[in-house]
């Protein structure tokens, strides 16, 4: 079974000593008492969670996968989930970064990120229970009526109700505005809601005594199309005046969705006979309101892949040491053993490093992102809420595409690692490979996260966001330019900077004879944007190592080889990406439909 | 469920336009009587066979898996499995190559291929229940006493009974040198074999009434390491004198691993009790005996791969055709209808033509390979045997790395075409996937497949081989470089090859310095060379397309436009490769074992 060590100093180092965020956090007067005891004491608590209780039943909940009752419409998680369930919610974890108002402890999104990166690592398909419940709680805590906000919002703080996201239907995923499920409206004000989702997530288990659903449908009079989508609030059971529990509703599960991973995780079909709902929102502005659940939980899915691939690297390294196998070419290593540990093989190493890195990368990018974040929802300053939330939804889409695509890899190559016994689900590495390959399509897939970034995060307002954040980076350059010990990092970090800024402006232009041109750049585009800004992080990480090589302490000295290996092996990566990028649309477009 | 069209045209023209096999095959004594017909009539049939008797179990096979009764440790595979196995045999499928003085159709491996590529494509779990025993055959056919073949060879042939290679132990894989399973010699020049197997594809089942094992184990005085391990002939029943079926051997299966992928095959735990087996060949040699059928067993997990990613292809293009979704960037496209089909997505065409391109330019080197193995074998000049063999020998480790490789790339592509869909078990595709990623790790990891061809095949020979091989492209650019019209595809051909050549030496210098840094550049080194026979097949293939284009058939078409796309999207990764490979060892090995 796979271990897990939660990676606390390596959070700390991203977090006070390369991006000071408790200096950041207490400017904000929701946060100013913060400071970096509260942090870590947090953290490590956390960590103690998702190592002793959540780990230990993600190999068994896959094996085990979730089971319905077709007659009471009731599923059943596997052994162990509820009462990880229960100790969840006794610890308060739900509430980390909950609004006091409705009793949460209201702490940065920042610390609640972290503590879901640990959680992932351990079990991300029981964490997909308690995490859905924050789209949930973040819809309806901006876009709720006051007695929506007091009905819902204490009991998925508590943690005591879970939530869903009910948008995709058999016909439409990406494209919402094919949907068709009803809404009726009643006399009451309420409405009746009819109608098929398919592929929801947590959509029905037996871990809290009720369950929130977030639902999409239409109006009777809505327009056609994307513009015709309101958002309601379903509940398994209505909620008396009381807050009580009333009579079920009518939102059942009528299937279990069988999948390559996530297998604890009930993704379920509903299926919805007139149940009774409440709008959320304005009529036909559905996919607004739901568009403030997206945006978190394509960062969350991100979160999700940063997870597997620091528990995947975790993993493979201690097997890399343990095993023995051959020799080195260079030579005996383990002249006591009958062979070499194959971590002494330069491609196991290189293996091992690309998970690392991956890891490393994305979690001072995510860290980064969660502390803009938390500036745009808390600044008192208008300017510098506007300015952090636009850097988020710049970086949004690369932390869900670029990390979850660099999880894939990093899983795999950790299984690698492992040669034949990688592919036995005893060892645990397969499961990760195979939950890390949801993280790439839900949420909006990885093709629709590079249109976003390219279509409308860049080239939808010229640049101007990608530009302030090339400012960030080229100021960074501009001071460390004369250190002679940042050299190796601060030149590719430069080149890279001036070979997007020139891709882009090359894109743009052909973008704007033949928009198609977008969607054939765009992935590629995003990687590259994506090692751009790993690579400014781990030349920031490197500057704090440098500066800190003299304390002795090893980390500094494994951050800097890190970085290194980084520069020297997957950065290159964007000489082909902006080949590629460049060939542009004729090798596409250029055959004929029946041709395939 | 999946649906699968074999790809005859594509063969066919691969074999007969491009190639022209059946011309060099006439000139070999024992396919003096091949011709185009015959060929294409098996291709024909076998393709029956492989879409509607084979395919149709593939879905339920990987959900239902083997079961093994502990108490008899008999094996029962997935329903129907037994029945198309007993087809299989009938249609005298499993003795298509095999020599005819034992009961085989002689045809040329060529063939045999393009068989297994169509029954990789339809079932590959079930596919390796005939595979393994290829292995078999060939190793008694080489290397066995006139008893063993009378008494194994005819029924292989036949396919009554089927083979395996029982090679791993728990404590070793790559490394075979380790391994500890006893044979002690019997009075009466037996041996009684005892010790454990584990991961033997095919170990145990119920197709056919006795299975082969070839067992690597070692003698009680050999000498430690790999050239103390000798090979055995072990029959799950023992045959008497008379061809007859007698006592159940000591030979067991005792457990069934699972697995990520191939579930409908049983990989079995096997445990020897003083089994009665026969040596094959002599004491203490049988790793070089057992490598006979590791090489073509590397051919054949390459050919897997090829097999999955047509068949991904296939489905990805019809669901693409077939499912709506959003509007094209540039414009409604299908006025018709609610949505556009998703292949008028730019970024769809590239996940597609991605698949398509690996297909077939893995289908243009196989089907090369495969002929240049004919000629290897029944060439009846010396000169030329030998060429071909050094030849098969440096493309062997590209065909199975580089093939797997990318059938992890295609299948992924393909089911991330279905969006959510590929990740639900009923559409088939993330099965595809599952199962292409064994082929990445048996038979050799990838890892070991690189180091064979950079450390062995071409600096072990000073890269005489693969200047041999060179010298084909060299011809090939020459003769096509004053053609217009092949200069899109000449000009990076030539430069691809120039750099091949150019990073060879450079590596080779480094390796004098420090043979690890073979083990630093040669997983990127092997796709640099993949790209180079990808890119000089693709060219012949256009050549031949140019051609044929006035014939009006749009396979040309199509032919070229693949070959377009591979040279602008598929070819540049060899950029980021070089950088990579020469970048070296420094940043793999410079941190410290302790820090990892």
């Amino acid at each position: 079974m796979p271990q897990y060590n939660p990676p606390l100093r390596d959070m700390k180092f991203v977090m006070h000593e390369v991006l000071n965020v408790a200096d950041e956090l207490k400017l904000l007067p929701k946060h100013a008492d913060i400071d970096v005891d509260t942090i870590n004491a947090v953290l490590e608590e956390g960590g103690k969670f998702a190592a002793e209780v959540i780990a230990p039943i993600n190999l068994s909940g896959d094996a085990e996968g979730c089971k319905l009752d077709k007659s009471t419409h009731e599923v059943t998680p596997p052994k162990g989930f509820k009462e990880a369930y229960a100790q969840y919610v006794e610890g308060g974890w739900p509430a980390l970064s909950c609004d006091p108002e409705y009793g949460g402890q209201g702490l940065p999104i920042l610390v609640n990120q972290g503590m879901y990166e640990m959680m992932n690592s351990a079990n991300q398909a029981w964490t997909m229970y308690p995490g859905l419940s924050h789209g949930a709680y973040e819809a309806l805590h901006a876009h709720g009526t006051p007695e929506q906000k007091a009905t819902y919002l204490p009991k998925l703080t508590s943690g005591e109700w879970t939530g869903t996201m009910c948008l995709t239907e058999p016909h439409c995923g990406t494209d919402l505005g094919l949907l068709r499920t009803k809404a009726e409206p009643q006399a009451d004000g309420s409405y009746k809601i009819t109608g098929a989702k398919i592929f929801i997530s947590a959509g029905e288990h037996d871990l809290a005594e009720n369950i929130v659903h977030l639902v999409l449908a239409r109006l009777p009079d809505a327009p056609v199309g994307s513009k015709g989508i309101s958002l309601f609030v379903v509940p398994k059971f209505n909620v008396n005046a009381d807050g009580s529990l009333g009579s079920r509703n009518g939102i059942f599960c009528a299937g279990l969705e069988h999948k390559m991973g996530i297998h604890a995780n009930s993704t379920c079909q509903m299926v919805l006979e007139g149940a009774v709902g409440t709008m959320v929102g304005e009529p036909n502005k559905g996919l607004a309101a739901m568009f403030v659940m997206m945006n978190a939980a394509r960062l969350g899915v991100g979160n999700q892949s940063l997870g597997l691939t620091e528990v995947a690297y975790q993993n493979a390294v201690a097997y890399a040491k343990d095993r023995i196998q051959m020799r080195a070419l260079s030579g005996v290593k383990a002249p006591d053993k009958a062979a070499d540990p194959i971590i002494v093989h330069p491609d196991v190493r290189k293996m091992l490093l690309t998970a690392r890195a991956y890891a490393e990368g994305g979690r001072a990018l995510s860290t980064y992102v969660a502390l803009q974040l938390d500036k745009a929802l808390a600044s008192d300053d208008e300017d510098e809420r506007k300015e952090c939330e636009a850097e988020v939804a710049l970086l949004t889409p690369i932390i869900k595409a670029f990390l979850t695509d660099n999880g894939w890899i990093a899983t795999s190559h950790c299984m690698q690692v492992f040669g034949g016994h990688g592919f036995i689900h005893e060892w645990g590495m397969e499961q990760f490979v195979r939950d890390a390959r949801i993280n790439m399509i839900y949420e909006g897939t990885n093709t629709i996260q590079s249109l976003d970034l390219l279509g409308r995060k860049v080239l939808g307002n010229n640049g101007a966001t990608l530009k302030k954040f090339g400012k960030k980076i080229a100021a960074f350059v501009e001071e460390e330019g004369t250190s002679e010990a940042m050299q190796e990092f601060i030149n590719p970090l430069a080149d890279l900077g001036d070979k997007v800024t020139k891709l882009t402006t090359e894109i743009g232009m052909k973008a704007f004879q033949n928009p198609d041109e977008v969607g054939a750049a765009a992935v590629d585009y995003l990687r590259v944007v994506g090692h751009l800004c790993f690579a400014y992080f781990f030349a920031r990480m490197a500057k704090v190592a440098l500066d800190k090589q003299g304390s002795g302490d090893p980390f500094y000295t494994a951050k800097l080889h890190t970085a290194r290996f980084y520069f020297a092996k997957l950065l290159p990566e964007t000489a082909s990406l902006i080949r590629t990028a460049r060939a542009g649309l004729p090798s596409l477009m250029d055959m004929d439909e029946a041709l395939f």
